[in-house]
């Protein structure tokens, strides 16, 4: 269940990720040959929550689930757009940023969800750029405040009309005792690589920067006066359009909605099935191996479309992480688990692998990277459980390599004649799935020893034992039948008992190894630090100023700096 | 004055940073040869504050102001010296960590500030071995839990007695429902490289981890049964003596006591003032340039050893860093002024750097590193004012750079005929004082355009009027006398007005563009994570892990994760 301290205004008890342009009520995505048009105009009273309006194209969480939404879309159906604007649809304003009302009342559980996602899909913004040439130009032609220049700050290229007052500005310091914490803070210093002292003034200054200032400062790309600025918009367009690599005529696929059912206790998806051990404090994610073997060829996979295994398991998983991340708060540990068998799933890596080049084939990877991604930042302990009849094989091994911790059963169970669990490495464990620090998740776990990555490259396509996995590093623990219930059932109640934050903190540090990006110190450095502040009173104290912005009484801080 | 909520042992009302090896409670120095020991020996009642006994080799931030100055001595006044043995000088016990009812006693301040300067000092226990092949054997003889092991984990090589018994261990979590937030998370996993797998079974287990496993999981260098413990760690002295860089005869400097007189609103030491203006909660540092040229040759620098200019000047300003951090908490910004010959200042650099081999030269150059380190890290806002009669010029125009926002005065004033402000670069702008991401502060201000490096380069030695300063990028404003006073009265006031907790998250962000490096990563990403955690109820709160601990009471969770 959802947030307890207020209501859905749809009168439901869960978010709902899922969605399509005919039910979006804050976009409109137009596709006019290369170039699409994704022009935000929320709906004041569309707000997701009971008790806000949403102004000004301010936005909440159901305004990105949309926006999401929308970016996945232009990927998959509509390969040939190159450009895609970015825009208001309302005049003078491009974005007002994250609702101030929506956050004053949100538990924290809630605000940190919201930002994590709301960084996701802007990280998914950047990815379409980086992995499929879709390049994004944000327009603005209004004043872009707070959450709405980092938004634009996802973009290729920022277009700020040039009227003497339209602006963009980070004020979340000065009117709200928070941090520009959607990637804002990062992307200045690390994108737009901004002068630290000038990033410090912007910061600080409510009404922000315009006009020339903007530029020199590389706040954005192009200040145009309103008179050009629709002709500079299409001019840009065909700039960027022209050197993208993406499009060339390809046929979309339609992104149909997920077959979900859900259950008190079970969501049932086509490939996937949800169960939560709600007193465990538990949810098992169980996926299904392909029943067949991979299509004949590009052409037969296209006409599958979002039948095609490894895309429904893909959105399938994504759906069933985002619904207990958001609406089972109280789940302590994800359990994967996984039926089917092996050799086809290594079938379909290899198909995918041998049309590497195929720009569905491309996508279905890359998504798969943005889904593993998403599941490296869930903050719940993640379990992976391989046993008797399993497919942790390839693509679907990275779930083994992605929890947190990892049993294998050691040859068969008594009283049954499942064949001994094996997993197996494919092409697709070396490179196709970079965490966000950059590195595969076999680099990262063999950072002491990269002879251990080569050792497992060795082993692509073997079928690989309990005691083989372990020997080779790729399973925390091989145990046997006699063992394995209550080494299990031990961790997990143990797990279980631990202070959920103090897991949040550790997780957070222990699965990021390594060297740090762009992306990581959104997730580390910045998100952590707004973590804190979100719980100061400064920020959120009955006279912290969140909670006093709007009421015409200013805050009052605890001076002492920690 | 500090911490209000208790008392200091001592019945003193500020925490001195200030110490010697004939004021030690806790440590004892020896030094043999190129081998010294430093053992650690806490004296139970010699607590900081009132309140709680260090038993077992638990510590406080007494305990490390101590450990800190017995570092500094060895580089300083032991350059013979090549390794260090850090050991117990207690039976069975090497050390249980922080003291955990010092801790659930604490402020949130102080908590973030004891972590801060443990951190510091763990640093510069490596910084020792890296910049001056002074090693770390650290020979474990009994329990290293939580900071015990933490502190292991900042030597070249960790030793550990294989009785049965003896272990490492990481209980925070299970126990106390923090983090090892003394860099140990992040040693963990970028130092000693541990698998992630393996790393969150360590981390989970309160008893830790023994013997071979110990060894195979990379926890520690070696275990040694306790008959070969002390032949053993002779002989890895010994090996690592061989191959340190360092000794070859050198003679040490003493570290005197500092000149320091302290009034109610005012510090003076030999070459810095700080005064305080507490209404408008600022603390002024102003920095006094050489009075003379430097010395003759490096035997004479080695003569005037604490009181050779560049070495005094860093100690004191690093002392008075140091006592605002913690004693002052109030102060918003800290506002650097200089005054002097900036021709001066730029002979110093230049003999510093014609004598860049010799050892003490190397010293103080790595010292000024920390102490420069330290001030990039401090949670104040800070400020640089560039004025007539200043001197910020080479190593003093690091305060510049490094400050969140500087202004520098055009011209003359009128009725006062000081010269107008310059600032000068010199080599030692260009690599000498990496900041923690490892890079030099100018790297990290041009991250856009590597060439505006290369632009101030050029500039080495020229004396660089306030347009001049501007147009290169290395001040934020320059303006003329007329804007000066109420530019500058109204910056330091609107910045006062702000969230201290904004601000400083803001500031921890804002400084540091670009790479990330283990040490970075121990501020950000794990020290971030931690201080959110001292602010959640399942720690700190009434049924909290921490307030818990000792009473026989179970912690009671909010099981919700985030």
């Amino acid at each position: 269940m959802v947030d307890t301290e207020r209501k859905l205004a749809n009168g439901k008890t869960r978010i709902d990720f899922q969605t399509d342009p005919s039910l979006y009520r804050h976009w409109k995505l137009a596709v006019d040959g290369d170039v699409a048009t994704l022009a935000m105009d929320v709906d004041e009273k569309g707000g997701l929550f009971e008790g806000y309006d949403l102004k000004l194209n301010s936005y909440d969480l159901g305004v990105d689930i949309e926006l999401a939404d929308a970016i996945e879309r232009l990927r998959f159906e509509h390969p040939q757009v190159k450009v895609v604007l970015l825009r208001s649809g309302k005049p003078r304003v491009f974005c007002a940023g994250a609702n101030i009302r929506m956050l004053a009342g949100a538990t924290h559980a809630h605000k940190v969800n919201f930002c994590k996602f709301t960084n996701e899909t802007r990280n998914g913004i950047e990815d379409a750029s980086e992995a499929s040439g879709l390049r994004t130009i944000c327009a603005i032609n209004g004043t872009a405040a707070g959450g709405g220049y980092e938004l634009a700050l996802a973009a290729d290229h920022i277009m700020l009309i040039d009227d003497g007052s339209s602006s963009v500005s980070l004020p979340e310091l000065p009117l709200l005792a928070v941090l520009p914490g959607t990637g804002g803070l990062t992307r200045v210093t690390d994108k737009r690589r901004v002068r630290r002292d000038h990033a410090d003034f912007f910061c600080t200054t409510e009404e922000g920067v315009k006009g020339k200032r903007a530029v020199e400062w590389r706040l954005v790309d192009e200040v145009v006066p309103g008179s050009k600025f629709e002709e500079a918009i299409r001019q840009r367009a065909q700039d960027f359009a022209a050197k993208s690599p993406r499009g060339h005529g390809a046929q979309g696929i339609a992104l149909k909605p997920l077959k979900r059912e859900r259950a008190s206790d079970a969501v049932e998806y086509s490939t996937t099935s949800v169960t939560f051990q709600r007193p465990e404090r538990l949810a098992t994610i169980a996926l299904r191996g392909p029943e067949g073997a991979p299509p004949a060829n590009a052409d037969a996979m296209l006409a599958l479309g979002a039948d095609f295994w490894p895309l429904r398991l893909a959105r399938e998983l994504d759906d069933a992480i985002l619904d207990i991340r958001i609406n089972e708060l109280d789940v302590a540990a994800i359990v994967f688990k996984s039926c089917g068998d092996g050799e086809r799933v290594l079938a379909y890596d290899a198909f995918l692998n041998a049309n590497r080049r195929h720009w569905l084939a491309r996508e279905i990877a890359h998504y798969w990277k943005r889904v593993l991604k998403r599941i490296d930042l869930t903050s719940r302990s993640l379990v992976t459980l391989v046993e008797p009849d399993s497919c942790f094989a390839g693509t679907l091994a990275e779930l083994v390599l992605a929890a947190d911790r990892s049993y294998m059963l050691i040859g068969e169970r008594e009283a049954d004649n499942k064949p001994p669990a094996e997993i197996a490495l494919s092409e697709q464990n070396f490179g196709l799935y970079p965490m966000s620090n950059g590195l595969t998740r076999l680099a990262s776990r063999f950072l002491a020893d990269p002879a251990q990555v080569d050792a497992a490259k060795a082993e692509i396509g073997r079928k690989l034992d309990a005691e083989t996995a372990e020997r080779l590093g790729l399973v925390t623990f091989a145990c046997d039948d006699i063992d394995w219930e209550d080494e299990v059932r031990v961790f997990l109640e143990e797990r279980a008992s631990f202070s959920p934050d103090g897991l949040t903190g550790l997780e957070a540090n222990l699965r990021f190894g390594g060297p740090e990006t762009m992306e990581s110190k959104i997730f580390a450095r910045l998100t952590a630090w707004q973590n804190w502040i979100f719980q100061r009173p400064n920020a959120i104290g009955d006279e912290g100023a969140l909670k006093r912005y709007g009421t015409g009484q200013r805050p009052a801080f605890d001076t002492k700096r920690v």
